[in-house]
């Protein structure tokens, strides 16, 4: 699939006009032409080949010539992700994170609201724009599902898992990550704290509820870089 | 080791004065006092820790009460790290790749001048202050030898590892990062090339001289996220 991958939601229709952005992307961009082929995606496993049928730099329309379903089991990964991670002050390190989290695969992320955090806000329109771009220059199908900050004890009743994690920073609590991936579960769920950490009763909250404690090593890791490690050792791991 | 971590590069003698910008750090941000103690590192593996003498917000003099050095073994890892990559061109993406490689422990980066490379360029004082507020973050004691750009034909003549990899997109050549990390190797090199790929000749080169190509997986990455990668999947698989 060589042709350039465009964004739009709805793919069941057969003529299709591309937002503002996305038109002039592909109109003045990369300077695509009435003919010319270009995928289209939905972040949700369904994809189409369209064809330009009008260049119009901002409201380029497409005429879907075959559609695909790629399934959740096919995104090449044995496994299901989901970090909850709490938010950084600095909301340009959770964006530089996503970015990378959807490039090596990732299925869900849960903001969560926790005694040290330092932020209880993020962007979700900006946050969703660069999880659709991470996911069209990656080649990938699917966007991952983005959660709204909820408290932390709420969040760890409610997630599921084959394997439930807790980053804790003193080490002698935990054992490492890949310990915990070594018998190949199919879905994890592992849970980053604020840069002062989680406190002692929310780690035993987490503990009372299955999950285990883990340790990513004898750095110290800020919590975005703690959140890539999580995905990018799953991906080393497990992909 | 509570106290703050000042970089320094001669901790031979007693009497230290930091510089303008650690001083203020140290003075003005931290409204350090004269008595309280600091750790200096000098990125080489020598520690010593001191005690402020004069809290001058411009020149903070010190006096070094203790010695300790932490040989290149105890760094906490199992494995020596050269990464051979092709700076991007936005600057921007090298300079997050290099904190994160340095909190997750890299031991040396070389940058490689190849074919389709889009830079050749790279801003070494900026990236060694990067590499050294990295260091001081994740409280490490070695800043990683960071090598200005050289041709990717004399770079893979001259590198050394027990395991030497090319990070290589036509999936079907390679075989994954961590069938290659099986044996535990204690010296790695792998090589990251440029948005376009390393060329088929550029390939060839480096097979000749020993270097085996491996795939990141079936996601396609950026530089510095493949770079990033490899750094973090050294640490999941061997650290």
């Amino acid at each position: 699939m060589g042709a350039p991958v465009f964004y739009h939601t709805n793919l069941s229709v057969d003529e299709i006009i591309l937002d503002e952005n996305e038109s002039k992307h592909s109109i003045k961009v990369l300077r695509l032409n009435v003919g010319d082929k270009i995928i289209l995606a939905d972040g949700k496993g369904n994809i189409a080949t369209a064809l330009i049928t009008d260049n119009h730099p901002k409201r380029c329309k497409l005429n879907i010539i075959e559609r695909l379903f790629v399934s959740p089991q096919d995104k090449g990964r044995t496994y299901n992700l989901h970090l909850l991670i709490a938010p950084t002050k600095n909301a340009e390190r959770m964006e530089w994170f996503l970015e990378k989290a959807v490039e090596c695969g990732i299925d869900e992320i849960t903001f969560i609201e926790t005694e040290r955090g330092e932020r209880t806000k993020v962007n979700m329109d900006r946050l969703e724009k660069i999880a659709i771009s991470a996911m069209k220059q990656s080649k990938q199908w699917y966007i991952p599902k983005i959660n709204l900050p909820i408290p932390f004890n709420i969040a760890i009743k409610k997630v599921e898992g084959e394997v439930k994690l807790l980053a804790w920073c003193e080490e002698e609590k935990g054992v490492l990550l890949r310990s915990q991936l070594a018998n190949q579960p199919k879905s994890i769920v592992i849970c980053i704290g604020p840069e002062g950490d989680f406190t002692l009763q929310e780690m035993k909250d987490a503990l009372e509820l299955g999950f285990a404690p883990i340790t990513l090593g004898n750095t110290i890791l800020r919590t975005e870089t703690a959140a890539l490690f999580s995905v990018m050792a799953c991906k080393a791991i497990l992909a």
